[in-house]
């Protein structure tokens, strides 16, 4: 459940090597690996195509039109952190643009994630500052209602909680409990292994149907050829 | 009316002549040349700018998060085709990804277009395997119902019979029936050839009010111009 | 009020120098400038990444399917001009194509602005003819029913009158009253200057919670830090 | 594929006994009867609660904005028709009112399903006169285009073919082809008799699990309880 | 353009006789009766079927997530007024509900017209005090932020100034400018007269085709009969 | 985070003394006592006007097009229950219908949240069985894919813990924590007993102005009146 007006300095990030493996893996990948869980909507899209992070969560409630907990989610930050940022409701103002960003790349923050809207996205593109956003607006916003820092969010649909492991790319945003992310990591890298065998099968002319055995359970299911 | 469970393994690809002559247009061409029908909704995108494919389609009928008709279609997949793939309901999943994608460039296939989401958009704007799709999305599937491949389908509001021709681009995609493909590549020919001139004409400042000679019409319609 | 069936001709352009000022800056930032009003709605995005304009408005009021009154506004148009098209009501049709950017660019036109579809985006893209739109379609549309040009039109949320100033970017678009013009110039550019040394600061390692106080502000907010 | 500027007279209707038939039943159960096909997307929703129709299709292809067929389409109604229309484009528009409805009922129709917009519907709701449609809006449209009338259409992604078998009620519309609209009501008829004594059933606290018989595939699908 | 901060006291509201005359008629009417313009976007809906008013607006400007400006508004309310508010942003929050409606009812207001969410609608259909929107949410809003009272707002797409004609029903919401308040309603009357006519005959089973002497235009455009 | 293939049978549910006491209350009432938290985004409606629900939360996971959980969950259902089901991910495919809510209506649950579609409505509505969902729809879902029962759910943006206190009615859905419900309760009684008094007040034509003191803040803020 959300709280209001909260700001928790100690939070438990993951486990580093665990992030730094992560870090290895695209989100189809890892929410795969996760037993297909922790993803956002799909209406989270990069700023610019080919980007990626992977880092421990810092995260935001926000307030509809009001970016004040982003600046006290500034002093929060560690070198490598996410900042995941929620808001109470739908709303697509630009919370974000390049100061912002210039002050939470000065503290080491490596990216955002935010249910909103974010500006400045050619500064943002140049200065290689990679969002997740649901709008781009040039809107700006005041600053006169307390939201919380380092809360449980429900953002896009996800559940965060501070220290989580965020994982972004083109395909969208996947969330992985600091407590998993180990073993997460590890099914991760099974699974690549795995893929890369398989890419070749098919890559050789192989069929799906062949290499996962499934002519026999769609005959059983009733699939009918005809001509 | 969609069949479900049945697999068409014969279908009548359309005249190859044809499919190369309407290769050398856009969606929008093609559209106006075929007398403004066949069009998919234009919530259906490319996964990256400047694609374009134009092929006979082979069709899959899939349920909402179940892509296990995609295994089947590959099958059926020779040189040149276009897999259509439309869903039961709307479903924004990543039913297709890199794996996929090298199985059916390994048959042949040279693009998808799916009224459903898709995952890997990295990997295959590597590859150069283009992708039409309504959503972008790390969420996989699974293959446990039945759907059907070499149906008429309903895909983006538009109807695919297997074998018609696909033409997508920038603009979206569109469709021509299979008997239609020759006469319709004559007409966007035509309008091709048309269409230089007037661009040369409007260039030097020609106005299209007398190129295609709209004062009269306007006037008649009531048009008033007021300092 | 929309008037339908009308022509202005002699409309009042914003100060050029006002213009030019204006050009220098992008929409979040004129935005602010404005006292946070004008601006779209963020369903308009541009066809291509990186694309700026500015410029007066020659205003278009379409009808659904129709884009009669496009080939009406070609005449009005003077070097440097922006076209801002809206349309009775919720359409994605291709109202506008290569055709047409060739007519407006043969008049001096640097850009278009429309509440509505487009298409031949990658002849636009190639020509660096920049379109904010809210659709890209392939579907083209017929001539039909009279609207207008150069009359008040409300464009994606915002007002437009003819000659005010449009400014687009990656954020959006924003409209600015000709007769506020000079003073929204001055405005950003104070606003601007201002920004560089913020920037810098938070470069540093500052953080906004102490270069805009805003401790104080937070505190008797009632917020709350805890470990 | 949509053919214009055709008016087709002589249609062949679904047989009248299975229409009679097929009335007695909901679109839910026609759904499964027909195996899960033949639904229209559920953005169709009634213009009051409780309406329920069944009859043949005449069908109608419009233009965005342009309500031309509809009067062309009411010379080919017969008694128990059902007033299918399309567009060409998204269109919100309202084709359709009370004066239509007149000359409808006039004529013998029984209601009328269309993927855009309606309007006058206090008086369509007085006169008993049910409408799907996508929206509501007062707006008006011209006549001016050509469209269709008794040729397949793509409405609300369900194809619909003159003469076929429309069913719709406040869970939706399904489309029934007239070839298989005697066979498909033997099945709902033999579906329904199978419901009621489930519901009996269920009503005596008998739970699902084991009407079903789902226990078991439960387990083996490795379902785990936990306390 | 907007102004914040603003409260206009002194309005010109549109002359209470044709106000009066206008009530007559729903928007549908009066939509047309203006050439068609100055209707509301369709999201517009009423919180219950049935409702309708008219009546001279009184214009609110709200921040998404504010409704400090509803209180500033009820002062200015004069009996038979109308509240417009529109929003600087996209926001469902619910910005009002039964407090403020027996305080805007104590002051003579007829209804409200809100581009952003209301609460407590159970209530407000008690009371019946009509409200459309474009949603119903139970959250709340803050009282920070200035917007206006009185000034020239754009609510859904259309402009309303201060003193309009605001008309609502089941088919949505028009506006119409105050000085052109008593034309627009001798054109309604006129077209109302015109209707029963058509209505009588369409009754009888004369076709629109013959009524409105549409056969020669049709048979002009092309339209070609088949059997 | 979500689980996959687990029924939790003993949850812990809220105080039954605190849900009846909270059952007095709507939806607004209850968010305000809560901090503005916990609110469903407002794409939740319920099927019928007037719907009003208080119960325990039995939550069950979904995967798009199969409902093959919601039999499980009937097992675990107490009198009184409110069954919240959320989807992996967005569908809007029938999950629910008139069987099952007679089976649930057996186990003594009395209504359901849904974040998908809902079918049988016209005969959910005769029953009395409240159902908020964000579609209706006809079709069908399958039986093949394991979620789980009484696990933390993300339902449609709220967090919900198997036990929490569901509050709905026709303003939406809110959620309160179990642990949280006395405190809710009371706070919630504090807040209608001092709205009563605020009602009479405004009834008699007090302003919100001067009844919550916000002239002097307004004239701070720098609200200027003019004539």
């Amino acid at each position: 459940m959300y709280q209001l007006g909260v700001v928790r300095r100690n939070i438990q990030r993951a486990d580093p090597a665990a992030v730094a493996k992560l870090s290895a893996f695209g989100t189809a990948t890892v929410h795969e690996a996760m037993g297909r869980v922790g993803l956002m909507r799909p209406h989270m899209r990069p700023i610019y195509a080919g980007a990626h992070l992977c880092g421990p969560a810092v995260t935001v409630l926000l307030h509809p039109g009001d970016n004040w907990m982003m600046h006290v989610a500034a002093e929060q930050l560690q070198p490598g952190d996410v900042v995941v940022a929620a808001c109470t409701a739908e709303n697509t103002d630009g919370f974000f643009g390049d100061l912002l960003a210039t002050s939470f790349r000065a503290r080491g923050a490596v990216g955002l994630v935010i249910d909103g809207g974010v500006r400045d996205v050619k500064d943002l593109t140049a200065m290689g500052f990679p969002v997740w956003s649901k709008a781009i607006s040039a809107k700006g916003t005041i600053k006169a209602t307390l939201g919380s820092v380092n809360v449980r969010v429900i953002c896009a649909g996800a559940e965060v909680n501070p220290g989580d492991v965020v994982i972004a790319d083109d395909d969208g945003v996947v969330v992985v409990p600091a407590a998993q992310a180990a073993q997460v990591a590890e099914a991760a890298e099974a699974r690549e292994a795995n893929e890369a065998a398989k890419r070749a099968k098919l890559a050789s002319g192989v069929l799906g149907l062949d290499m996962y055995d499934m002519r026999g359970p769609l005959e059983e299911a009733g699939l009918k050829y005809i001509d």
